[in-house]
């Protein structure tokens, strides 16, 4: 994980601004929706308040703040959630199990430890400044994260529920309402060659984008657009999910085993297709991109389609060909939280950032070269490089700045209340 | 289930007392204590307020209320707690998951729900009136019922948290450290004899205690005293959950699997014994009645003592020779909230009423000649009456007027985080 | 457990007729049936025959054989059921997991077992010999016990294979088709009265029949004929599976949980019914009383009826009312290996010994004054008394001499691979 | 798939040839072996010889064989593992419980298929000879996979068993006590380049090593020696298991819920370490390459060591760089049915074939431009691809004519009871 160092002030500006974004996206939120755990994957949005609150705490406080001593006895053992060299931690499938801190008292937590930190900053010199500016950059960057996750859990928490609460009302809702280009559904070609992929640069990235390193890719060609919410009902309508020579094994098991007919969070009501949305309950819109579906779903739709998922190289060196703008595109700071057409066309290709997260047919498995982190930060990237699949591109939860090109999300392969779509390739 | 008539004013003040009464129970907590669901026995706060709001909807003023329109066209599904006859319902391990309706509006049903009571008794008149009093007794009965489940769940939810909040400070915390009567482990002897159990009389009970019918039973003896903490740590010390001789097989198993190695809510630390209550952390107070055990446990310990557990009817038998005094006896009122040394020694025995439910070995099974109520009420009782044993004589958290002599409560044979306690027999 | 001293040549023959009869069960198995375990109620037969011998070898020739040593290092290990006073033991769930000892070293323990057992009790005198007497027919019970359950679960391995094996041809097949008595669905009436109940006498009974008691019982009435397959199926046609105001709660979630819609080796094949049968696959027979129920399903086809289960008490009374004679019943002897209508008359009541065993409503639980022996035979009832229901009257799968009326058999309330039926009371 | 057409006199010695091969390994069983399926992994030998003859029935005799019909009508519902265009199965986990066909009927099932499949060759001509020949490959490659497993399914199941029978006695068992060549454990150097990896040419190859492609791969070394007992015996002492910074996420959870802290058939006695092995328990052969370790633990000794695991392409292109000549390995043929030190050094590496399957951190992907035959064969390979792990170089239990350097072996990470080893690489 690299980051550039930057001098205090400006430093302590961008801490103040993404803690700050972290509160605002709960703005909307009743004390109530802050507990509840519907899901193991799913924390509650108090616990990723406090967390991310922790993770500065233990990673710069405890090191680099004169006198330190912790804010709570308790808080280390509550809020820590798989470092295993920081010590024990209350189980993940319970964290929905706890009323107390109040929400108030996280907060309060919160100004706390902010405090703490420009205090710190202000403090810091030379090399220790150094340092602590690269960790801060892996707790800006770690945060971010969690905004994303933030509203994944809070989507997953207020859907889940039958009154069907309404998080927020966006802004401009004509956004959903585009038609698609007319080469929406095109595909760019791109050579063979010998291509250069990972991160090379100084300003931050995460340690699983490195090294860069050279890889050899046969000729393929990409769709410029992403799978729209009426190609994927064409699928369903055409029997896709019964079909099980388009699926993978494991895939049709975890189907049958969870009865799945269709993505996460659709309704059929009366024969017509809703979706439900942070903006509420709304009919399907056939023009914006498939969303919440697993790599099982997405790979068995491809099949269905003839076609094929990239693999994640393919996915970097074609951003690499398009350039793609991501102040164009439709992220966390849009606000819409929901994918839609496309919104600009300054590229060869159509939301190769923003929107939704794009599976590729790629295992997340270390790079060559690949070094962890010494100590604890060790634990945040390589222990999680098996049974997960690479994921590119950023969607509509993601701070603009977090995504790059050789960014790497991952998930499980059966996951799908992250916003997932399908690029396809052939 | 019997009733009497009242009056309408009457009722209504009834009515009043006992609704407020479950609000004063929830009047300590935080607005978050009110959502999660630890393990699925423990319902949420908020669900008892709304579910015992619900049973007065359906039942009283669907039936009885003019227009009668439901208070929201989704809680009747929210709500409902296990009625098949009433509809389908959200998922009982499924409470915990919800956030909404806010706890805010869920007091808000409880003002338009009483409103509507009140001015519903207020029009009813004559054989209406007598059938909805009926119905009314049942309902608050009901009520009284999950106030006591109320307790043992805010309980679980508060005790469960390693921050360990207080509950309530109690006023008279000398009552804990009562000594105990010279007499207290004698045994009262009950000669042999045909006895008559079961409810008989006018006032209201419930079905499961009729009809009143002839048992024999040979001569026994019953321990005037409960188990108190300090026999049972003897028990514990003594390696009696590790000797299997002393167990039921299942009992066994059961301690097995789930890692027991003593009563719930009891912390061994640094050599010394505490046990958490609604009061805070505490030593053990030697002189208390134990309590939060299982069937199991209990059974197990009889054996250790080279005693048994008392039938239902033993116990049952013995109330009818004592007549203890409910009014003198360690229940909700008192605002203890957790077992103590006898208060009093106005009877034979000591503490049939109050202070612990008292397991006997006994299973719940329908008495010779029940008969359910048609309708959905004929689901209250009498479903249940399979693989659950019957306890015996209330706890600190049953409201005294809900007890009585013929009063079976019931849970499966592992549960313990009810206020259940050991009374000995031979 | 009680028994009549014998002398040691009638106990030789008793011994070795009944070490006998578990192999002429066998005797119409392929090796490959002696294996599986396709279910954990169901042990491999193979494991039947070793561990009854293991007993004998445990609780009898190491206590009263000079120079006993082990037959095999391992047996004591892998053929102890739970007696967890005898020391470890292979997981109950694995019993099919073993290929070996194969089935013929397992008659070999059996052969030299037998002989060495004869050996013992030629030489055995005075006090010894009682003691050992004693004990000898605890082993002859216990084996008859294992017969049963031999044939259960050799039943539950060939029906369960969708080749359907032929078990046996029964010698006089007419027997399944008598026609019913013209009284089978009348009742009797049995008055109101102060009773004993348990066994008291000389000869051989299981602890859990003692110490005989005096009870009390109401006036009732029972069934003079069992439940046929003809009522049953009306049961099931009548919708008896759906309507959830029949069933006790924990019944209704054991049927939706197992998708359970008729007995046990019910099929219906282009809408006729047919049931499996050690005899091959065939027609249901009408008059033959149902059998293969749960207590659940026996339960809720009783509140079908409009009538209850008796209580155990109820049926021992009209047991010692009507005075079946079980030479006169299906019983293991007449090699049926399944219910069938009414042999004959000769009593009050039909069927009460034999065919099927009747689950009465009535909880497995120690007698009042009921001992454990002392040492591991302890195990043997006393820590299976929870959880489970009593059935009375033997099958056509008991051994003609083990059932009496006092005789207690019990089982979970969701077993049915157990050949159970109904009597039905009001 | 691909396969050179035969002569059918070939063809059929060939074939015969394979079929015998089947049966010779089941030659030392009991027939009580043939039955228990100890863990769905482990399928019974019967199960084995039954499907591999199913498959031969089905895609051969049922398209090309005149008047076909089935030799038994519940076989095809029976023996079909996996193939859903071929319709219902019986399921998986349950193979274990079927006692019939009995061993005999089965191996008559072979003898009659054998005579069809040898009739069908000789009356086939031209074309329809040509594309049978090609699928009779598939189905002798399919037999000799099967064998190979039936090794480790009879393995597991004679070594679960606490009697520790043994399968054989190698003819020649000094060559288990080889010592280690001098380089051993040094390294071969491959430089960066450009390769061609995948099946290219016009014997039989599996549809998942094609097509041919090209990849890059950065200069890599890797070990000449496989990872031995004495190693990885060196990090069991070290802590390896109980040092979490070692191991990946899913595989310390794996670790953790299944209790392992040893190679599988490991066994500490009295400190001193053995193995169950086909030859009985023997005192752990330092010299030998460490097996039957999953994914993860191969993984986590890797990072102990300071090194990793090569990817299946750096595996194939040092077999390409080294010729491994699989005459001189220990495979199927040698029938020591072990791993052992190097039996020859013919090559720059030791083992690439034979002993041990060396698990490469490469997912089981499809390689680019994959594609699945048309048909229920389509089902062979392509369905897997996900969450599975590359194995490379077969083992002492493959047919020395089943492997070769392109050849991809897959399992899941956590899977053991195959002969699976390491290879280091840096």
């Amino acid at each position: 994980m690299k980051s550039v160092a930057r001098d205090s002030s400006s430093l302590i500006d961008l801490y103040l601004k993404i803690r700050k974004r972290s509160e605002e996206i709960c703005a909307p939120l009743e004390k109530e929706d802050y507990i509840p755990q519907p899901i193991t994957d799913v924390s509650p949005p108090r616990w990723h308040l406090a967390h991310t609150t922790w993770f500065f705490e233990v990673f710069l406080l405890q090191s680099y703040l004169k006198g330190f001593h912790f804010y709570h006895p308790k808080y280390n053992f509550l809020f820590n959630s798989y470092y295993r060299n920081v010590g024990e931690r209350w189980a993940r499938p319970e964290r929905g199990h706890l009323s107390r801190p109040t929400v108030d008292e996280i907060y309060a937590y919160r100004r706390a430890t902010d405090d703490r930190i420009v205090k710190m900053l202000q403090d810091l010199q030379g090399r220790d400044f150094d340092k602590a500016a690269h960790l801060m950059m892996v707790g800006i960057n770690h945060e971010e994260q969690h905004q994303e996750l933030l509203i994944y859990d809070l989507k997953y928490i207020l859907c889940h529920n039958p009154l069907q609460p309404v998080y927020n009302r966006p802004a401009n809702p004509d956004l959903f309402q585009q038609s698609l280009p007319e080469d929406y559904k095109d595909f760019i070609c791109i050579g063979e060659g010998l291509y250069e992929v990972g991160y090379r640069g100084d300003d931050f990235c995460f340690d699983n984008e490195q090294p860069a390193q050279k890889v050899f890719l046969p000729q393929y060609h990409l769709r410029k657009g992403l799978v729209t919410n009426k190609e994927y009902l064409e699928f369903v309508r055409d029997g896709g999910y019964q079909n099980f020579n388009l699926w993978l094994d494991d895939g049709w098991t975890w189907k049958e085993e969870n009865r799945i007919s269709h993505p996460l969070y659709w309704h059929e009501i009366d024969g017509q297709w809703y979706e439900m949305t942070l903006n509420g309950l709304r009919e399907l819109n056939l023009n914006a991109p498939v969303t919440h579906i697993s790599f099982y779903e997405a790979e068995a739709f491809s099949s269905w389609a003839g076609l094929r998922l990239p693999s994640e190289f393919e996915w970097e060196i074609a951003a690499l060909s398009c350039m793609p703008d991501r102040h164009k595109s439709n992220m966390l700071e849009n606000k819409l939280f929901h994918p839609a057409p496309p919104l600009s066309s300054d590229s060869k290709c159509y939301q190769l950032y923003g929107d939704v997260w794009e599976w590729t047919y790629s295992a997340y498995h270390p790079y060559h070269g690949f070094k962890t982190v010494p100590g604890a930060l060790g634990e945040y990237n390589g222990k999680f490089m098996i049974n997960q699949m690479v994921l590119r591109g950023g969607s509509c939860a993601t701070p603009r700045q977090h995504i790059r090109k050789s960014y790497r999300n991952f998930f499980h392969p059966d996951k799908r209340w992250i916003f997932s779509g399908i690029r396809l390739a052939k």
